[in-house]
């Protein structure tokens, strides 16, 4: 049995991870640490947890937060924990950030994607990437895990088995699609109803921050470069993610010599499918679940390799490979809380 | 542990058991029959079970069915089950039955509501109506279970209170709304989704057999008559039913003396919510779980007492509240295998 | 050819009377006044307008837009405009006023509904209530109108045939449901898609300004009091509002005799029609247009009548009918720029 | 004026050509026709047209439908016009083909496409391909057009410019999104609503006809080959087709470089809409309208050119370029009643 808090409870990422949290047997809540709601019952805010849940969030105090528990999660938004964490901080606790301050980036990086300066960057190097299914071992040694950005799962997810067997060529589109939970809770005009509802758009399309983490990703566990071109698109749906990945073959391969390099890596692996040949990868397939679902095509004028993918933007991509490390790490059944089956409907 | 059949199970009910009996570690799915899929395997039909349920699905040969477990669920469409029940079949299992073959209907009713002579109405009084909290002690001791259905659930848990305290007028108006889900999985224009998408629409506007289920169910579990007028509409999401109940109070109540009768029925019922003042019910809150959020507003002017309740609809309103009473009559913990916060996103 | 400003018009109601105007051979639009806006194009704010209207927003300069055209169509937000209209102001222009500032309230009754004392009561008798089918030969005189709500044209349309007739009892329940362009474009959590998608509330239940607006049109269009119980709900949907209207026949009247009251208003009424008996209202088949669909059952126990009627909350409800309103006023063809037929798709 | 037949006025290009022409004062439409639906009044399949349209849907009898009008749009499914079609029959009237049967193909390649031999390919010839801006000389000229597929029309219009100035490599990936709307209004599983509402997939990965169909017309129009690799997803929403364009520029230039580019081609063109640069393409911005929506960005790595491209699939992709192509053909300015403003909610 191990405490826990969550710094960021009431995010979208953070209230998912109450939510299956809830349902894990060794972990006991202390705080849902919320500086929006602050002295409010939780299930005042998420009444889905009317009675479930109805502890009182509480400020954002980090001398408080990163000390009286055993593991810290923060889904705190980026720029945050960077400018709160220190090596005394880290001593006293074991740390899951959700958030994207340590990932790989350094200093001119992280300027360059995110507009400001990084003010722990140091702490950077004691963060293990957290995408379970291929650091594992790392993992469970680490004390500090940096969880790999929704996009990034995803993307790393499908393109990882290939590219560590080298049969990709060098250049990989990437044309991704997720639900409008992914923009999170901040109020905007393109996430209001009616400005988002019954319509698609492209956004940053230039310098999307998750096609740096899984170049370096995939240069970290893949052992290979790649030169990765990826552009989001947001949907009118709730949550789901698919990506949709365009690459070449370096030599012709049939259906069959594909099938076998996933299922060498993820044969397995729990909460990873490779459907059969000509099964369409759908994201109602794995819709609140920590399930990745993989497929793909070959076509064989240019010898192009076509493969789609999808995940729960909020559960695999967030909120449930963070319980997923975090029984790596506490030497827990990898798959403990995270039995779900994905709903469909 | 205890050996179950579904039959129907790739319908939308069928399917929600299957899924929420995967969680459920007293039982043991033997048999998925279903006609439409017979052969074929579960997850290939709902794949959201990849990695989780690849049995075969079979045939629905009534006597096989009937005999290898100690309980069958039916998800049948009406008119299917009451063919081919027979006294002998039941003497070898218990039943739950989520369709309506079996709710208060005499053989008349039964032909005007749904078109077609009931072959075994003389089973009928075998079966035990299950409103799982209102019907607790019969449904302990019953072998065979008539589930109810998911609009009948809805009205009935928001107005039983009151009805059996004998504070409300005779007549009440219920105006339904309910997601796509609750449509089936049968194709029709009316549920393809260019058709259905961004519109709603009132249907069956006279003569809905939910309506007369809750009258009946009213009379046999309030002992009250009452006068119900009750239109269903279809809106364009994936699941999710609100009510919202038009009633008039026979004389002077203020909030708190309402509140103290949901409390008196409600306080210890672990699914059942009554929300605090002012706070507006939404589907939302109680998506993917057997919850039931209630709250009511007073409108002094005429002395009208609106009530508004929602529960999801495959849940609460069917698979859910079908495994509940199974819990029930085995002596399980009422609430194995549904203590899921719903998802809300 | 008549000049135009439009005030307010980057709101959604605003947005959508630019474009209908856009279609509407005797108007030339002057200004289109956005305090949110001021000195960006339209076309920059609502791009749809790309290629057809590239205005500069301009000021609500209060001196400047109620002289130099002859006509002033406000869809501010309530209080804005009751805080400047002047007699001056109003000797200059015509006015067509969306918001709610001149419907019917007294000072007491403003104050009770919008929470503000309101700096000019005494000008609403110049107003006009510009239910078109039902007022028109006022309108036609009118300088000032004051363009019904969305909901209260909707009920008011599918009510006053059978009030006026003296066929209803007094009471009437009326259950509203509307898409979220009808909360506007302000940004709240309630207006969020991710709060909002796939999910159903009522809102407001006690004391909705439409539900007062209503009974006063009803007392002066209709010459009866009626009592009102209007509940609105909120559903995911883009645009599109269906009532459901509970009532009960005086005495038993037959399908045939219903019919005959609505034909005797509305047989020559170009923008509503009553459906064939047995077809299903809804919003669909009146969206994106200025129609209204109306039809209704009778359930002989209790000799109650259930009315539905949908219009498009923007259209109908709103932009269209202000354009109606003008025609009316301008001596133009009533359906001007109104004969779009509804997309459905 | 002139006189018009409808061929499948009830699929969903059909109703929206029936639509748009109640719009056309140059159009009398005599022949609705529909083998579904014959013998019932078009507004009781389509209730959008109540007030509008009541005509009664006439079976499809080749010999009378080719022989009293000016023009014939069909919008037959594939397989069905290639069966009808004879000289003779085509010298009584024109045609505008709205289906797939004359765009391209040989023999062989519409076995591939459609697995069925084509009864009529020596017709082929005689059909002018009806990409309105592109072929605008030989449209006006026409008695036979083959009017562009949805998907098909996106895509060429926003690579055509490009493609012809000779700046792309050979190489282009585009990957498709489209509402549900563009699947037809036939039942499936897929297109059921609660299959389909908050899901996205990719299907026909591999093949797609709409793929060889711009190759040919890049071909024809552009005198450029490439090497086209097209996926196209199905999005939960009515109606709005998005385009993703992965190119590569041959040499290095800037962004007022290919924006000079599209001017030449584009500047003109009333139904083409180059955005300012930064200002993200969105469905929602041409709903409902004739329009197109191009913007695009470079991203100097790799000298990627990344175009994003939206149209109504029903509209610009189908019935709205039909008419454009029919004004054209009949020497009546080409926007008319094609002069919508899109409506954006």
């Amino acid at each position: 049995m191990i405490k826990v808090n969550v710094l960021g409870a009431t995010g979208y990422i953070g209230s998912e991870l109450v939510r299956l949290l809830y349902g894990h047997k060794e972990v006991e809540l202390i705080r849902l640490v919320s500086e929006s709601y602050k002295e409010a019952s939780f299930d005042s805010i998420y009444r889905n947890f009317k009675g479930f849940q109805d502890k009182i969030c509480t400020e954002l105090d980090f001398d408080a937060v990163f000390s009286d528990v055993d593991l810290v999660f923060s889904c705190l938004p980026y720029g945050v924990l960077m400018e709160n964490l220190t090596k005394e901080r880290m001593e006293k606790v074991k740390i899951i950030d959700l958030g994207a301050d340590y990932r790989f980036m350094n200093q001119a990086e992280y300027k360059e994607y995110y507009g400001m300066d990084h003010k722990s960057i140091e702490l950077s190097s004691s963060f293990v990437y957290g995408l379970s299914e291929w650091n594992e071992e790392e993992i469970k040694k680490a004390n500090y895990i940096a969880n790999p950005g929704c996009f990034a799962t995803n993307m790393e997810l499908a393109l990882l088995p290939l590219i560590k067997e080298g049969v990709l060529e060098n250049e990989i589109i990437v044309d991704g699609k997720c639900g409008l939970s992914g923009s999170g809770r901040k109020l905007t005009l393109g996430t209001h109803f009616a400005e988002a509802n019954e319509s698609v758009k492209a956004y940053k399309i230039i310098n999307h921050p998750h096609e740096f983490e899984t170049r370096k990703a995939i240069e970290a566990l893949g052992h290979k470069r790649i030169q990765l071109n990826f552009v989001p698109h947001i949907l009118p749906m709730q949550r789901g993610m698919l990506i949709t990945c365009y690459s070449r073959l370096k030599e012709r391969l049939n259906e069959e010599q594909i099938r076998k390099i996933y299922q060498k890596y993820y044969a397995h692996k729990r909460f990873i499918q490779l459907l059969e040949q000509g099964m369409y990868v759908e994201t109602r397939w794995v819709k609140n679940a920590n399930m990745c679902h993989i497929n793909f095509e070959i076509k064989e004028e240019g010898n192009q390799l076509i493969i789609v993918s999808a995940i729960d933007n909020l559960i695999k991509g967030g909120a449930g490979q963070a319980i997923q490390n975090m029984n790596l790490m506490f030497g827990y059944p990898e798959e403990m809380a995270l039995e779900m089956v994905p709903t469909c409907l």
